[in-house]
């Protein structure tokens, strides 16, 4: 079961590729997908582009998503939301089942504790799949924890 | 110069299609895309069709969409700048000029007063357009203001 994680952004947008064998988790790939231009509504193409051809590329059994809970900033929230609906309408329209989970619940999958900082996730991370560096730094990191909460979290959507 | 006005919700969007011709306006269509599936992420693969096929029938050469700007549910809030990534990236591709108006901006150029009521702004708009009622609703009416503010504000661009 391939499991990719995501953390949506409007210029960054973090994945992380894990596979599920029994109870075993097992690293793939993790980065970033860069958005270069400078008009906003052009970024929504850029990702649309780029998003799809990640998914042609890693062809994913199951995706995981950050819920934006809450945001400090609404106009940079509203930028990251519209980016989210470019990234679930394509998992969406390729019949890829998509979970979605808290911040919180994400900590609580990975280090026991919803209120951890984010190096004790970025620990966690690095433990459950034997990595000892995350390449496409936080934004990667914070996907990857994405898909291991998902990974067990919801065994029996992975049957 | 054929303008398509546009009123995103989650399970509403309205729209206005207007024509202007010289200084004067003419009213076209308007109406609500109702999106049924009671699935979040399918309900914007639902959006994309059918805002994909109003494209292709109505042929828009400018659009024109308001800013989500301040919500007071951050849940609801999400959902539709969801469907406006969605609306933005359709009329991005489709290489179709977005100009965007805060509420304040449209009800300005409608009556005068950035804080008019909502009856306020169908008034001008029906008689901007000299029609006697406004098919759709709520979210037409909006729609339509939003076109008729791009045509106004926006002469430069119009030729």
């Amino acid at each position: 079961m391939l499991i990719l994680g995501l953390d949506p952004g409007s210029t960054r947008v973090g994945y992380g590729l894990i596979k599920k064998e029994g109870g075993r988790l097992k690293f793939i790939k993790a980065g970033l997908l860069k958005i270069t231009s400078t008009n906003k509504a052009e970024r929504l193409v850029e990702l649309e582009k780029s998003f799809s051809s990640l998914l042609r590329s890693v062809k994913p059994e199951l995706a995981s998503l950050e819920k934006l809970y809450f945001v400090k900033n609404w106009k940079t929230g509203l930028e990251v939301a519209q980016s989210r609906g470019i990234l679930t309408l394509l998992i969406t329209k390729n019949k890829i089942p998509l979970l979605e989970y808290t911040p919180l619940q994400i900590k609580q999958a990975l280090t026991g504790y919803g209120l951890s900082d984010k190096k004790a996730v970025q620990k966690m991370v690095m433990k459950f799949l034997g990595i000892a560096k995350i390449q496409g730094g936080d934004d990667a990191a914070d996907a990857l924890a994405a898909a291991i909460t998902a990974a067990y979290e919801n065994l029996s959507l992975l049957k």
